[in-house]
Parts: C-alpha cells; structure tokens; sequence
C-alpha cells in the first residue's frame, strides 16, 4: 500500500519531491531538533493521483489522513472538535518548487461555534479565540468556497470606522463576536449553505482546496513562464496551530539569514506582535525591523538568532524563515532558500567560500547565469516601476530597461537622438537599413520577430534593450502611430520597455545604471580558473570589441561583415558595386570599398589587441542592401543615374521567395569571387600594416560562411590564399593567419570530414542550423513555437536552447568527422546559443574549443562553462 | 615509361578510355580480321598530359610517335613525304565518347608539291592525285590554321560555275592544279606564311589541332549539356588513307546495321562514288541508298553486308559503320555502336532478344529510361522544327511539345481555351491560383524559376510542356507583353515551345502526337518481372490518377490535397476559413468544405480501384491561398463583407519571410486541429461510402507532412484516430487504412526511430529534404546552380538527382532508425527524384518500398527499377 501522508518526523529534507520544500524542510528542521509544531504532510504523488481519479478524494487517501490526525491529537493530547480541548490546526499547500500562485494558508482549521467557546476558556482569552474563528471564516471562504476577500475586509473596515479604531488589535471580543455573525452570514448568502461547522469536514475540503489550487490559472501561467512541469503536484502539510495573536508576549514574522537585497551577512527580516502570520504579509499594520524584537522579547530574539545561524550551517545557503512566537515561546514554522537579487547572490557566494562554508565550485554551481545579465544592464527604479502602466507584453528579446520617446523610422530617431532625446524606435519589424536608426535609440520595440529577429540578435550584440513580436501592435508608420487596441500613442509619446520581461509601460519609468562589483569580479575569476571552454566574444565594430574585452573576452568568434556597409557613406558605393553589369564596374566600386573594410579591421584588430578574431566574409543575399520602397529606389535611380525601371528590375530580379535559403554566403562568392577578394584583402592589409607601423600580433581567422560542399570551401579557399599570398609578398612581413567554415548547413555536417581537410577550423553556426534541422524560419517561427510549447510540442524554444537531440546529434557528427581528417581542429560556436547556459554546458560535452557570443552575454557564458565544468569533472 | 601511342594492331575493343571509342574499334576490328588499313592512336592520357604541360607537346611523345610512324611505313614500304613512293595518312580525333563539335577529320595528310607528283605518276591518275591535295589544303586550313571554309568553297564554286559545272567531280586536272594553286594563295594571305610542305611538320600539327579541339567552346558546351565531364581528353588516329576518289570503281559510305529511326532490322545507310568521306557529310552531292550499290558493285556490297552482320554480332549491338571502297576493294573505317531513336532503341532491344542475340536483362539495360519520356508527348514535327526561329532558351521543365497562342493571365487562358484556342501561358512564375489557367493551357512558359518551381512541378503532374527559367524574357503582365532583348509578344502571339530542350520558337510548329506501340508493352513487361521496387504516382485528380494507371502505377504515393482547393466555387470558402477570427467559424467554412473534399476523395478511389492511395493532408502555408495583388483583396473584402484594410492586415499578417521554413505542414494542423480533421473526416467518409455502396476496397494511407519532432507527429496522429475511430464506428464498415509521415525535415531523419514507433509508413519529401539539407531553395537556387555545375562545384543539380552523400546518407539514416523502432515499417519516396533514373537506383539501393512519381514518368520510373535490380543483383 502506497504511503501518502508523513508524519513531519518521518521525513527528511532530501525528500522534497514527495513533500514539497515547505513539508520536507519542517520534517528537517523536526529531526535537527528545532521547535516546529507537529504535523503531518500529504504527498504531491496523492496530489496528482487526485487529477487522475478525475478530482476526488479516495477511501485510502482518507484513511491515511484520519490516521495521522489520530496520532497527531494523541501527541497534543488534544482533539480536532472536542469544544472541551480543541486541536487546531494550519493547512498549507507546499510543492516541489516554490511557488507563487496556489492556496497559501488556512490558520486554526478546527474553531467553530462550539470549539470558539472551548478555545476561549482555556486559554482565558476569549478575544484571542474571537480574533482566531473570525480569521479562520476569512480565510476559509477566501481560498475554499472562493468568496471575494474584499467582501469580509469591507465589514472589518466598517466595523473599526464605526467604532473610530485604527488597528485590528483595536477590536474588542464583543466586535469580534459580532463579526464573525456577520461573516457567517456572507458565507451563507453567497454559498447558500452556512459556514461548515465539522472540522473533519473543514479538514478535508482544505486539502483538496490546495490540491485544487497546483491547477488553478495563475499557477499554471507561473509554470509555463518559469518551465516548471505541469505533472509534480504539491504536497499539503497539517500542522499544529501555534499562535502569535495570543497577546503581547506573541507574534510572528518573516526573516532572511542575509540581506537578500544586498547579500549583507545580517539578519532581515520584519515582525508584528498578537499576529497571525498573513497579517504581516496583507500589510494591514506595517511590520517592524527584526533588529526591534531584540528589544521587546530579548530571549526570544536571541533564540531566533540562534536558530537562523544553526539552520544556515546546516543548508549551507541562505535561509528565508517563517517563526511564531506563542505567549514568549519561538516555533519555527518553515524555513526554504531565499530568493535573493544577483547583486546578493554574487555577494553571498563570494562571502560563503570566504566563510570556508562552501567551496568555490559550489559557489559557482549556486548562481543563475542568466541573472548576471541584470548585473550589466540598466534597470527601472522599483518604486517608479510599481506605478507604472504596463500597456502590451512581447518577447524579452534583449536584457536592460529603456525609457524614452517613441519614434517610428531611423531618420527620424537619428534626428532626435542628435537633439537629445532619448528614443525608443518602434517598428513592425527592423532591417539591416535601420541599424543607425538602433544605434541612436535607447530601446527597440517591434510588432514582429522573434527573439532571434533582427531587431533581437542586432539589439543583444549592442546590448540595447529591445522587446520584439509585441503581437498586439499595430504600428502605422505613414500615421505615425501605434495603436494597443484602443489607445493609440504617437511620435514623441513617452514609452518604457523592460528587455527582461517583455513588458511596455506607458510613460517615463525612471532607470537605474548597472554596477559591477569587485565580488562580481572575484567571482569570474574563479569561474575562469575552473571553466575549459574558452569564450569570445560577437562583435562588428570597435566599440563592441573593446566591451567584450572588458566583459573577459577572449578574442572574437564572429565578426561579420554586412553592418559595415550600411553607413550613410558606404551603402551607396554598395549598392553600385551589387547593381554592377559587368566585372569591371564592380571592382571598381570594390576597389571603393577596399580601404572602407580595411579601417574597420584595423580598428577591431586594435581593440582586441593580439587576440584572435575570427571574420565572417559577406553573409546576406545582396537584396539586403538594396531599398525595397519606390521612394527610396527613384532616389537612387537618381544618385546612379540609371533610368528608375531598370533599377527596379533589378532590385526585384534580387529579389528571392525564401531569402534565408537563397543566394548568400560563400554562394555570392562563386558568382562574384572578387567580392571575398576586396574583403580578404582589407582583412591581410590591416593586419599587415599593424604588424608594420606598430608591431602588433594579429591573427585573423578567415571563416567562409554557409558552405554545404567541400568543392565550395575548396573554391574559397583557394581563392582567398591567392589574395593572401599577394598581400603577404607585397608588405614583406608575415602574419598568421587561419582560414575555416561555418559549419551551419545540415550538410555541412555530413561532409564535415572532407571539409576538414582544408578547413582549419569549425564555428557552428547554430541559428542557421537550428532552422534548416527543423525546417524552422526564425523570422516566422515564433507564430507556432508559442503555441507549440503552451500543446507540449516543444519543451524549449530551439532557437534559444540547443536542441540536443537533433541539431546537437549533427554537431556532434561534424566533429567526429571532422577530426577524422583533422584531429587537431579548432572548434567553436558563433550561434546565439554560444550565450545560452544550457547550450555551453552541451558546448563543453561535445568538446568543442570555445564558445562566442554577444558582449553582455560574456560574463554569462564564462560562468556557465565553469558550471559545466565542475558538473561534468 | 609510360606509353602514348598504341598501333591498331596492340588495341581491343576494351580500351576506350584510353584509345577512345574510334581507336578502340579501329583495333578490334584489325584483331578480329577486318580489312582495316593500318595505323595507331595516340592515347587519351596524352591529350590530358598535353593541358597540364601548358598545351605544349614534349619530346617524349613526339619520339614515339615517330617510332608508330616509322613502323607503319615499314608496313606500307611507303614513306610520308617521299616523292616516290608517298605514304598519305588521315589524321581523326575520337574521345571515349561520341562527341560532336571537336575536330573531325584530315585526309590526305603527306601531300605537298612533290608527292602530289608522286601520287600522280604511281596512280598514273593526275585528277585524282591533285583532287586529293586540293582537299588535304582546303581541310587542313579550315581545322588546323582556322582560316573560314568558305574562302576555299567560294573558289572551288566559282571555278565551277566559270565553267557550267554542275559537281565537283566534273572538274578537270588543270581545274585542280589551279584551285590548289588559289588555295594556297589563300593560306598564305591568311596566315601570312606558306601551307605547310613537311609532311612531319603537317602531322605533328594535326595531332595538336586534335588536341586543342577537345577544349573548344562548341565541345565544352556539348560536355556541358551531356553531363560528359572536362578531365577525360580525346585519343587522335593516324591511320593509312584509301581512297574513294580512285575513279568510278571508287566510294565512300556509312551505313546502320538496323534503321537507326524506325529500328527495322535492315541495312540502313548511303554512299557516294568517286568521292572521299567528307563529300557525304558535306551534302555537295546527293549520297545514295546503300541499296544501290549491290546494282553497282555488287561484290562489294556484299561483302560490306557481310561484315556488317558480323560487326552486329561481334558487338551483340547495332553499330554505325564507315567505309571506303578503293579501286573495288572494300576497307572498314570505324565502327560504332549506332545513336538512335527512343522508338528504336525499343524496337531492336525487343528484336534482339527475340533472335536471342541478347538477354532480356541486356536488352533493359540498353535503354535509357529518360528517353521514354519522348514516346509519352507530342513532339515537333522534325522538318517544320528545321525551318522554326529560336528565340530564347529557358529550363526543360516538362517533357513534349507545345505551340500556340500567347496569354499572359490564367483568366484569359481559360476564356481563350474555352473558345477553342490552343493557349501557352506566359507568366514570371507561376502560382497555385494558376491551376485552372494551367489546365487550361498546351504549355506554360515562365520566366523565373527552376526544374522543381510550382510551375515545372504542377506541369510534369499534368504531363503538359513546361519551359521554365527563361530568364531572358521580360514580361509586363499589366500591358500584355513579352520581351525578348529587342523584339516583342502580345497576347494572342503564336510561340512554340520545347518542354525537352528549353528552347522556344516564335510562331505556329506542327506537333505530333505520341503513339505507345506493343514493343513499348512487351518491354515494360519484362521490367515489371524484374523490378523490386513498386511504382506509385502523384497524382491530385481523378484524370491524373486513371492517367498514371494506364503508365503502370500501382498506387499513388502522393496525392496533394491543396490544389483541390483553388476551384473557383472552393477557393472562396477556403478563404474565409483562413480568415476566421474564431474555431467556430473556421468549422463553419470548414462543413463548407468537407462534402467537396469528400467529392474528390471518391473520385481518385474509384478511379485507383483497390490500389493504395496517400493522401498527404494539408501542407503549404495558408497565405498561399490568399489573393495577394490590391484588387483581388478589395474583391475579396466586398465578398466577404469584411473592411479592406482589415483583410489586407491578415493577408498581411499571414505573409512570411521564408514562406519554405514557415506556418505550414502539420504546424498547421498543431494550431488548427480542424482543417485536418475535416479532411481525415472526408477520406474515410469516402472509402466509407465505397465500401457500402459499391463494396470497393479502398486502402487510405494518411500522411502527416513536415514532421520534424515525435510529439507533432504523436499529436496528429492521435487527432485522426480519433476521427477515424469515429467516422467506423458511424457508418458500421471497416475500412483498412495506416497512418505515416513524410519525411522531409533533416531533423526527421535524426528521430526517425521516435517516430517509426508511432508512423505506419515513412515517406521521403526529398524536394524539401534536399532544400533543408543543402539550405538550399528550389525557388531561387537556379541562379547559382548553373553557374555551380559551370565552376564544377556541383556535378549534378541536387533537385534533379538524389545528392546521395548528403541527403542520401539522412535517407539511410532515417531507414536504420525507423526500422529499428518497426522493422517492417513502410518505405517510399514521393519527391521529384521518384520519377528520375539514378535516383531510382538509389532508391533501390537503400531497399525503399517503393518510388512515386508523376504519371508521364511511371514508365521511366518501371524501367529504371528494372536496372536498378538488374545491376544490383
């Protein structure tokens, strides 16, 4: 016969998945010794065998539990409903993962019209026993019967108002006596039956009232959003009642063993004396500092103290602690984890090795790497952000706050950017044409894209907030509008976005700039004494580079090439050298270009100094750089001085009906080789005359991208070594140099071992990948993979998590043929997931040599791979 | 030391690659005792040593060709250049394989001023010994020193017309010395020195003019076209010259052991007396019937018969012969195995298997299963073709040939059809709107896209002309016309079009029908003994179905759903359910659409008998079947009553950026359960339905597309049973039917095992396949492919033929994994490459079910598995 309910001594903290945290931990904290009230916990197993027994409580299920009320009255000596002794007890819900979102708590379970009397006698307190019944039928009616709450507090505030009182403890036994009639006369106006009063009957309607509650909505939401699994349950715990409302040697509060805002190593936390506890959480009296109990109820404090110092020596990790104090005697009621900022958990970390509490590796193992992302990036203010309006949700595509006035074309966010404001661009999706426009504002917001669109990947290399595919947009560019249903806001409105969370706020929210401290530095350094992977950094420009480096990059594992064209200056000769008919009119806008690229590699090779770094040669279908408006075409039919409709059969002749599958990559190289030629040429000659006039060591790695055939990397190849040669024997010094691929096509993977034998290295271009392995266009992907993740198709969004078992079986594939020909390959990621946690622990199992990704992203990857390290040792 | 030069006498018939085809036979014919006149072949390997030594003949060669030479004048007792006694050679090219546009022939290499004397006094025939030297000059200039042939066929013309000539052989000597006279005038003006009179030095040039031949644009482009690849060289032959132009018991000829056209098994061939090999080939004189020659020189006809029945025997293949009969003695010049007719090529393999010459096996192999595709279209009339102007070339999208007048809008096509035009449809591509326009149609010409766009795909389904891809073409829908560089179409216009060579002609050519004759059907019937594979069809109409069972199939593999949709009556209904904003009225639209659906699943049933029928259910992205230009949607809208700008919004909504990669397949089923439902509900509604009423065993095999992950596939899977188990348990009659996939996603390949536990049946989509493997799209990659085969990058377009290495290897994947999880899964493939010989063979290779293809391909598919048995047996 399966076990479904334990008694708190029966159990341990390591079985939580059975108990829950909140069960598991009061079992532990029982056995340690510590003064928690009895009780018993039902399993999250009978949680989740009620759903499938079509929401019922079974015959089993009932006899476990009367059982261990049983034993749990012959302990206290006391009995639920005996008016002449009465147990009472609290119910609460407690899964696996904590959990905001179920039923909380039900406190003194078992009064009713005959025990309240008992209760009053006993204890000589019929004001405190008033005070428990009428808690009790609140609470109750709240989370079980679903009556609204506001309909008891209305009567509790009309009562203190008639009466002229300020606070709860104001009320006297006659006032309590006469509420908690009027309370029961709600229960029976609203349910048409009166407040139950067996307190078996309440016992058990409690218990599935929590069972019920692991499914209710915002449970759920809270799951999906945090990718908690719909099919663990919660447990339910029973406990005896203590009781902070027995007067004024009573209390109960909440305490952290360290600031949880800031990691100070100090306790924090708050209380309210002659309380239960949701008072101090419903914030009807304001609680006060824990350091005041000291003062009040020195022994109790100091046992507190005592017990919050021993409870974090035996987790070992800072503790959140729920307590009661019942007529001056301390009972610990709960204690878990505490949440805490990234700030504190860094500071606490850091200070817990340095306490020889815990190790490094632990230390390390215990942070979220995401959450360094909030350590790098602007933040709103708090108490502005908790007036703010939030106004429509999209994807937190890129970390950091951004407030600012909306502005709906890159002209015109250029222009006021220039006049000082601060801008939020807001389009239905951007272009490689709007990257000026990116660069003026503060924030992106887009109606379209997923969290790899442009406006995403473009917005994380910069590390500019961006939420993208804000689906209920409806962004009117001619108007200069944007409409959310039925508002509306223009140009120069004022916007807020939150790359975090995905939300917009209307108005201004007031920002906070991020920090790093030396403990954040401390703590890098040990996860870069621990970690095998390298990691790089993407970055195009200068700027990028030298925030990389300062962010612990160690070289660039991607640079393209294509932004670098997009400049006011450079687009234009572009645009000649693509509109080219014949080989000799696009050299000649080539040899245009030439020394353009050439200074944007000196000044990147300059930023890295003699690290490595890794160029991308032009990726983009040509198309990209062409305008695609009539406008914009007659005005460079104009410029060009060729006749409009012959320009505009060119830009459609471009033109491709799947773009990400179309003429790009080393393909554009094969048709026009003298493109790759000016771009290796810039890349050889800038590392040349860096080596010549200052001495500098460059190493240029030269990647072909988008290479499916080995005759393609061949061509290349070839090609580019002729480029290399000349440029070489022309300046007469040497420069290392190494040329390798892409590897992002599902063939590639396939024929890795025939490329290998030219190519030097391998970058797994997982975006690309990730798209032709599932047949997924990110650009359009996002309209399904929501709904494809809420039908439990995908558990992970591919494009944000490598997908190990399909694109990750062709990475490994790649390797293992790769290094058949190469054992000595040089192997890396340049994808978005090169930042992703999950992807660089996959990145350092498969051994690859490093990972790349975009500046912000770095402390994240350099933590992650230590992580992945230590797990994998 | 490697040897170059081989005598006849030290070759056989199995060194063609090496002697090349001419060299080989001119060997095996000397071995087998034929009157061969003697000579040697410089090898193959020398021409290929000649490129890589920069064009250059190296003194190794020379020497021994000198040797060859000096050992064949020992032979003769004759020597090149001596007055006395000269010895004239003829100096041919001959690859490995036939091959036109290479250098031909030089005869009468040795003649100059002095041994024409020689030949003169020895042959005691000036006119002949001057003839020949006025032909050595006038072939040795045009092949060897490039100086235009008609410079010398202008003199040779005017001399007989100064005169009243009607032929050449009315010349006189003096006529002769003075053209030899003017000829060399003629070289010496050209070239500015005198006609070479070193015979040595005349054939050292001659070999190296054979060489350079093999590189001529005219032979590379004919490489090109034939997939002949560039690296493999032609053999030259210096062989000892006869003369047909000795006098009246003098001639030349080339004759077909059967008639090369028809396959009739009878000599088929003509001659001309007194004359030399190049006077037939010319057309200078009306060759006559070899027939006549038994009148003529009955002896020698005889024994040319003879050794004509002998060389079909030797070679157990009808063989093309040239000969030369010398003052009555009859000398075999070549021998090869004979080009002919598809039509032919049937007749004489059936022929020779009936007189036991070969086996069935052989005779199967013998054919190439392309060629069918000539027997199952209408084609040109061959001599109305001669006289036809080509006006570009595009793609041959689809096989036969089609003429008629110009429409630019599937609406006029269907009007201009209906009032009895024969129509060729123009556009820039074609749309699934343009079906009706299409069948409306004799042939579709489009400007963009490749051998697999919409346009080619639909066209071959229909068996109707396609030219695709003419990228010349300039088309201007809105005014109706058509340009080519300078010249102009309008609506109306007559075109013809080539669907086998891509080539379009400017007005009205004769067609004519195709004809299956009982040869056709025996031989079919000896594949279908042979072949393991089965062969289905993909067909989407009943016309196509019943077509495609004709050809042969055994089922269809692959029967689209989509296209059902775009009927004038349906289109409109299946817009509104795309545009429902809720499931209750998508159902609506969707109830609409289901008796229809219904409608045409009956029709394909009855039509496949008892034959397997796939059905793949819904598959491309949903805005294909929106209208997409401004005065379809406002159409639209007031049909719909819905406001323009809101439809405009959805169309626009619904609009992707790589269509290809986007919201289609079973990723619509996942967020519109219902459209699937419906259309599961109409196929075993129908099989029902025939069940009952006609008592007819319908076999639907549901085929769920796009599936890349085992929970889609689950989903889906699950979602038909349930409407199945349904539709049974309704009409009280059991229907046998499974449930597959395509499996067309890279990442399919990968969890095929996953999949195969759930999927009856695995169908390979290797159009898609290929374009996700490569990262390739069908729709734009015709641009870079061409120039990919030009490059060498691709030897092969992967859409045309299965890229074994690349996607093969996933497809074996896929089969080991599917079969691990269900050993007796399934297998087939309804990709373009069903219908396409190598990739049959794959197919077979890999131990696949079965293969699919469009109807006019079945027998081309039925043969080709044939091979594919016969070679892997």
């Amino acid at each position: 016969m399966k076990k479904y309910v334990y008694a708190f001594h029966e159990g341990s903290a390591d079985m939580k998945s059975l108990l829950g945290g909140k069960g598991s931990n009061l079992a532990e904290m029982t056995n340690i010794g510590l003064p928690v009230p009895g009780g018993y916990t039902v399993t999250t197993e009978a949680c989740m065998e009620y759903y499938e027994k079509d929401n019922a409580i079974w015959d089993e299920l009932l006899q476990q539990i009367d059982k261990k009320q049983m034993e749990l009255e012959e302990e206290m000596s006391k009995k639920l409903g005996d008016p002449s002794n009465p147990l009472l007890v609290s119910v609460r819900s407690g899964a696996a993962v904590s959990m905001p979102g179920m039923m909380d708590t039900i406190l003194n379970l078992g009064l009713n019209d005959e025990t309240v009397e008992g209760m009053a006698e006993i204890t000589n307190n019929p004001r405190f026993a008033y005070d428990s019944y009428r808690r009790l039928i609140q609470m109750f009616s709240d989370v079980v019967l679903e009556i609204p709450k506001y309909k008891f507090d209305t009567l509790l505030e009309s009562k203190k108002r008639d009466k002229g009182m300020k606070s709860d403890t104001d009320l006297t036994t006659e006032d309590l006596k006469e509420l908690v009639e009027a309370f029961k006369g709600v229960v029976k106006k609203e349910k048409g039956s009166a407040f139950p009063q067996d307190p078996k009957e309440q016992l058990m309607m409690a218990v599935e009232a929590v069972f019920k509650s692991w499914n209710n909505p915002r449970a759920r939401v809270y799951r999906d959003h945090h990718d908690i699994p719909h099919r663990m349950g919660t447990a339910v715990n029973v406990q005896v009642m203590v009781f902070g409302n027995m007067g004024d040697d009573s209390g109960t509060g909440v305490a952290f063993t360290r600031n949880p805002s800031t990691g100070e190593n100090k306790l924090y936390g708050e209380f309210l004396m002659n309380a239960q506890g949701e008072d101090v959480v419903a914030g009807i009296r304001t609680p006060r500092d824990i350091e005041e109990l000291k003062n009040i109820l020195p022994e109790a404090y100091h046992q507190f103290s005592e017990v919050a110092r021993s409870l974090e020596l035996h987790y070992r990790d800072m503790q959140d602690i729920e307590f009661t104090i019942d007529s001056g005697k301390l009972y610990m009621l709960q204690t878990r984890t505490g949440k805490r900022t990234a700030n504190a958990a860094i500071q606490i970390a850091v200070d817990m090795v340095e306490e020889k509490l815990i190790t490094k590796e632990e230390a390390i193992l215990r942070l979220n790497p995401n959450d360094l992302d909030q350590l790098l990036h602007p933040t709103f203010n708090e108490k502005a952000l908790a007036d703010a309006s939030l106004i429509t949700k999209g994807l937190p595509a890129s970390s950091g706050a951004a407030s600012g006035k909306i502005y709906f074309t890159p002209e015109d966010a250029v222009k006021a950017n220039a006049a000082g404001e601060r801008v939020i661009l807001v389009r239905n999706e951007t272009s490689p044409e709007d990257i000026e426009g990116m660069v003026a504002s503060s924030g992106i917001l887009t109606a379209k894209g997923g969290m790899t669109s442009h406006a995403a990947v473009v917005a994380r290399g910069m590390g500019k907030c961006c939420v993208s595919g804000a689906g209920d947009l409806n962004i009117n560019e001619a108007e200069k509008t944007m409409r959310i249903e039925s508002d509306c806001y223009g140009e120069g409105d004022y916007i807020s976005l939150d790359g975090n969370t995905g939300y917009v706020y209307s108005g201004l929210i007031e920002t906070k700039d991020a920090s790093l401290g030396g403990q954040f530095l401390k703590l890098m350094e040990w996860a870069d004494d621990l970690r095998q992977l390298k990691v790089r950094t993407n970055a195009d420009t200068p700027r990028d580079s030298a925030k990389a480096v300062e962010f612990g990059a160690e070289g660039i594992g991607l640079c393209r090439t294509e932004h670098m064209f997009f400049e006011d200056n450079r687009i234009f000769v572009m645009r000649r050298m693509i509109l080219s008919r014949s080989v000799e009119d696009r050299k000649k806008a080539l040899d245009q270009l030439m020394p353009m690229q050439k200074e944007d590699f000196v000044g990147i090779f300059k930023a890295m100094g003699s690290r490595p770094v890794t160029i991308r040669l032009l990726d983009p279908p040509l198309h990209e750089f062409l305008p695609s408006e009539k406008e914009d075409i007659e005005k460079l039919a104009k410029e060009m001085e060729v006749p409009f409709n012959r320009l505009k059969e060119i830009v459609f002749e471009l033109k491709e009906v799947n773009p990400m599958l179309g003429h790009r990559g080393c393909r554009l190289a094969i048709t026009y080789p003298e493109i790759y030629e000016m771009q290796i040429r810039a890349i050889m000659e800038a590392a040349t005359e860096l080596k010549q006039k200052e001495n500098q060591e460059v190493i240029p790695e030269i990647m072909i991208p988008l290479v499916g055939e080995v005759n393609e990397f061949d061509y290349v190849k070839e090609l580019a070594e002729n480029v290399i040669r000349e440029v070489l024997e022309d300046s007469g010094v040497e420069v290392p140099y190494l040329i390798g691929t892409m590897i992002e096509i599902p063939r590639a993977t396939i024929v890795a071992d025939e490329i290998a034998k030219g190519a030097e290295f391998f970058s797994f271009g997982t975006n690309d990948l990730t798209q032709m392995t599932y047949g997924f266009s990110r650009d359009d992907a996002g309209r399904f993979i929501k709904e494809y993740r809420d039908k439990g198709i995908l558990e992970k969004d591919p494009f944000q998590q490598i997908d190990r078992k399909g694109v990750g079986e062709l990475m490994e594939m790649a390797i293992e043929r790769g290094r058949s020909t190469r054992p000595d390959i040089k192997l890396g990621i340049c994808g978005e997931h090169g930042g992703e946690p999950n992807s660089v622990e996959f990145c350092h199992m498969i051994g690859l040599d490093y990972v790349s990704c975009s500046p912000f992203r770095v402390p994240i990857a350099r933590l992650a791979a230590a992580q992945a390290a230590i797990k994998h040792s």
